[in-house]
């Protein structure tokens, strides 16, 4: 493929002046290169298919980087990274030392700030926004966020500050009718409905477009015309969300349409009070397999350009926890589960299609989720919610006020644990051991494969506790033919050396005891609260290794130590953890390595 | 004072039968109970005054606990005490083994949900409501919550989800005009603007009140009147927020006006789509001095009732750092302070005056205001976001995801660290040594006295690099002529044991080695990460007592353990902190005497 316009992009500036037939050219360039890319790297197609013409709108209205563009958890940022002079490294896209899948200010100037955890792109390009007022520096900031992401709080929250005041801040709804799944919750039936107006805009803006462009007295007249306009009830279909909190509202307008947008940019521009300006897209556009089946195109593995990509695949941990909770279910009315937009992402789907009363899909919201679970669970029910493991970092209050103070058995099945791969370092499952040890009464297994995951989950829907069960991503390595139904697995060698651990590292210590048949393998099967037991297997060893993919601070190994030392165990200990850093998108084997945790690294941490 | 009413009110059922002037006797008697009680026990005021004849209209219209009545925050809920059971037991309020200031459900089985950090109860009750819907059982749930705490994200994504199907969830607003100071934002102005429209109500809920008596034919002839009603523009002022959510609107109604309320009440269980009643109170009504200046009369301590709560006192570490950040707020331009509704409590009051355009309250919105700092941050800014210990934990994700991923340079301020006495275990701020440790990056400071926190401010100003400043409720106990500008002070003892900690509980370390120079005392002035000097200042001893007001899992003593494990020290190890349980309400002192942290358990545990 040639990229005759795309590979001439080397910052924001060359694309404004192309005419429309150029700019028709070059997003159809764009996608290309999107869609090659993604097929051969993985990453996420459907929502950045869905904004290449508002993200050439965007870079067209403003001037990235004295304006910052600041694109709500980064799904859809592929078009303004291919903007902003990385096309020529669009290749390395997730892959080690490559771009990132998100926006990253150590990688450009125009990334404005981190992104990756959902809704809180307002509250971050509002920072920055006051930050250039209160410095008296030129450009504003922009927050470009999906209609998913705005059924996080956060957004709420940060909405309902910018409103509070005079400023001209704004916001563009990137509404395509999707979270990661079909969008669910009050806002996206309301969105519907606002999307359903008649396009007046058309136009308003046509009008408004023409008369900014009359030199001197243009804004003026824009000015003159809309406070007219504005008393012309019903001309713009402005009672909605935003209007009560206090936002101007424009839209909505075709998000595949330049020009429109381009129109309403420049006019929000002119106002000062903050705006929102809703934008429609079509999730998947241009590649007819994602635009059809948006939600199968989200995220998506390597997969063939022509043939599309497959949704077969070899069973997940997700899967497993999904299939056993149907198991459960068929037998047990008291049994629900709770997802955050993430019906399939955690194997859910067929539960949410054969028990559709106790499934509940609350949107991004995980804070509510954690929440709404524990008020199932007092009144009764045993709700089990199914999130990533990073994205419960944003209900961890939740987890300790609203489950544990008041000990309600809600069931955390937190998938994504550990090391997760090339969505990098803010995906990473690398916290929630330290957070949820810190929590009085609650315990957290960690199986190692599909078996232990399926006991794990009957267990804990018997035991009228909260319990966290975490598994990591993707499938299971083996399934080795051990019991783990006790608190711990003692696997005794013939020496003094003992390899700690939990989760699917076990594999890799029972992997290396049969190459080693004098180490000691201890598995915590029931990693916290740490078993009396493990305390006393380990008491007579001489040299300990405890691996942990986790962060090191505030982990099991620490507090284990903590144990030994007060039980007044003396010999070698090593912290095999990720020790105070993030882990940045590589594959999970490489990120393994590269923390000392992989089956190599083992091998040579007790050969020394 | 005689309670001539509501010393014979044992339940709700018995004020069911009370008539007008009853009701407005024992609404008097109500508050001459809770403003004596408050007057000799402290505890919220204002909020509880206003919202007297809110819950006697509430427990006349539901059935309690068929129906689940659940307060936000609880700062609201004393007259609900008083109607269910717990008259006889009031005095205790907010004392070792008396009644909680909050709700509790193992206080009574009217209490159906913890309650203590803000905007859950949307979410809680909305569980429960769908947990007696799946399991067939009557009664509904009811979520009362303040216009301050609907500022709170988490309430946002509560209604988004409650509103996306067909249920009769009702939501009542006790809008006060207050969150605990006066309230901010968007949806504040909002309320205002609801709140001026004329009370078309009082005409419709009258008619609707007549209407439903009547038997047989009163709720068909009520459903026709309002279905014809809806139709006419205007009558009801009903394109607001919450319409636009998907809730039907009822309101703005008299929160002083029992018989208004009923009716509403009444009007709202007919309903077969979520409904929100906007309910209007005085904060601190009936107590002239409360009413008069609402903010000041949130949360009090202890006050004479004839003359006011005096709002002199002691310095405490809270105007401490507010002063101090004033002080470098005139010298440098780029300090900014952030706060979420705490500028009283986070003693930013005098900053908020003196740089108004540098002083940000978003609200109730802890996760808003981390990133909303970081995003300043990104901008050059310097900003301090002062919080509570307990209610940073809401913005956790935001620290990890938003502030240490980019590395950005915010200040956490954090009040209330460790234990906090009254307000029992969902204020305690136990829990951010662990969850901040695991940030990478992050640097925390434990400072034990006025002076040092002075310098831990004037040094995080200077240091481009984000960090956690943690102290504790209330003044200093005394200020020691030491230095504490390094990472550590080690006062050595003549012996072989050793005492480390750090905060407040320092001072009392230092006391004890008064009495026993053999001690050595080492003081963590950073407390995270751990000093390389503090390991090589332990070696030589034989026996460590680590004293931590923490909770003990991930805490700062087993990661020091850890480090002292692997550094090879043996010798006897002693952890003395929170481990694995809540701290219920007591004085400081009291809380600090059963977890072994006090004066007097140091001394015991170092002479065994």
């Amino acid at each position: 493929m040639e990229y005759q316009f795309l590979s001439n992009i080397h910052s924001p500036e060359d694309i404004k002046e192309l005419n429309e037939e150029q700019l028709a050219q070059l997003c159809s360039e764009i996608r290309e290169c999107i869609i090659s890319t993604v097929a051969k790297n993985g990453g996420h197609l459907a929502s950045n298919l869905g904004a290449v013409e508002l993200t050439v709108a965007l870079h067209r209205s403003f001037s990235s980087p004295k304006d910052a563009i600041l694109f709500d958890v980064g799904h859809q940022c592929y078009t303004h990274k291919l903007l902003t002079g990385r096309f020529d490294r669009f290749d390395t896209l997730r892959t080690e030392g490559g771009l990132s899948g998100y926006m990253r200010p150590d990688e450009s100037e125009h990334d404005p700030f981190i992104t990756g955890h959902s809704s809180n792109s307002i509250s971050a390009a509002y920072g920055i926004y006051r930050a250039k007022r209160l410095k008296g520096e030129e450009g504003t900031a922009v927050a470009v966020i999906g209609d998913g992401a705005m059924t996080g709080g956060m957004a709420y929250e940060a909405m309902n500050n910018v409103a509070s005041g005079r400023n001209n801040f704004i916001v563009v709804l990137n509404d395509n009718k999707m979270s990661i799944s079909r969008n669910v919750g009050a806002l996206s039936r309301s969105l519907t409905k606002m999307r359903n107006r008649p396009h007046y805009h058309h136009f308003k803006f046509a009008l408004s477009h023409f008369l900014l462009a009359i030199p001197l007295v243009g804004r003026h007249l824009n000015d003159l015309f809309f406070s007219i306009k504005e008393s012309i009830k019903g001309l713009v279909y402005k009672n909605n969300i935003f209007s009560s909190l206090g936002f101007h509202y424009l839209g909505p307008v075709d998000g595949h349409d330049i020009k429109a947008m381009e129109a309403l940019f420049q006019v929000a521009q002119t106002y000062n009070r903050p705006t929102l300006i809703h934008v429609v897209t079509t999730k998947g556009k241009g590649y007819s397999y994602a635009e059809n089946s948006p939600k199968n195109y989200h995220g998506v593995s390597p997969f063939d350009v022509e043939e599309g990509a497959s949704t077969e695949g070899k069973p997940s941990f997700s899967d497993v926890a999904g299939q056993t909770l149907v198991e459960l279910a068929e037998k047990d009315d008291s049994i629900c589960a709770v997802t955050a937009a993430m019906t399939v992402g955690t194997g859910l789907s067929d539960f949410a299609t054969r028990f559709k009363s106790r499934f509940f899909d609350v949107g991004i919201a995980e804070q509510h989720a954690v929440t709404f679970a524990a008020g199932l669970a007092s009144g009764g029910m045993k709700p089990f919610f199914a999130v990533y493991s990073s994205f419960l970092q944003r209900g961890f209050d939740q987890v300790l006020h609203d489950i544990a103070i008041g000990g309600y058995p809600v069931r955390l099945l937190i998938d994504r644990a550990g090391i997760i791969g090339e969505d990098g370092e803010t995906h990473q499952g690398i916290f929630d051991i330290p957070f949820l040890s810190s929590v009085p009464g609650m315990t957290i297994y960690s199986p190692c494969c599909f078996k232990e995951l399926r006991d794990c989950i009957r267990k804990a829907a018997q035991t009228p506790a909260c319990c966290a069960i975490r598994y990591p991503r993707g499938g299971e390595m083996f399934e080795p033919a051990l019991d783990f139904s006790g608190e711990i697995t003692c696997l005794p060698g013939t020496g003094k050396k003992a390899i700690v651990t939990y989760g699917r590292l076990s594999l890799q210590a029972i992997t290396l005891q049969s190459e080693r048949p004098d180490l000691h393998v201890l598995k915590l099967n029931r990693v916290y609260p740490i078993a009396e037991q493990a305390i006393d297997c380990l008491l007579p060893m001489e040299e300990i290794h405890f691996f942990e993919e986790s962060i090191q601070s505030g982990g099991i190994a620490e507090q284990l130590a903590a144990k030994l030392l007060q039980a007044g165990w003396q010999g070698t200990y090593r912290i095999h953890a990720i020790d105070g850093c993030f882990v940045p998108t590589a594959s999970v084997a490489s990120s393994l390595a590269a923390t000392g945790l992989d089956l190599d690294s083992m091998r040579k941490a007790v050969s020394l």
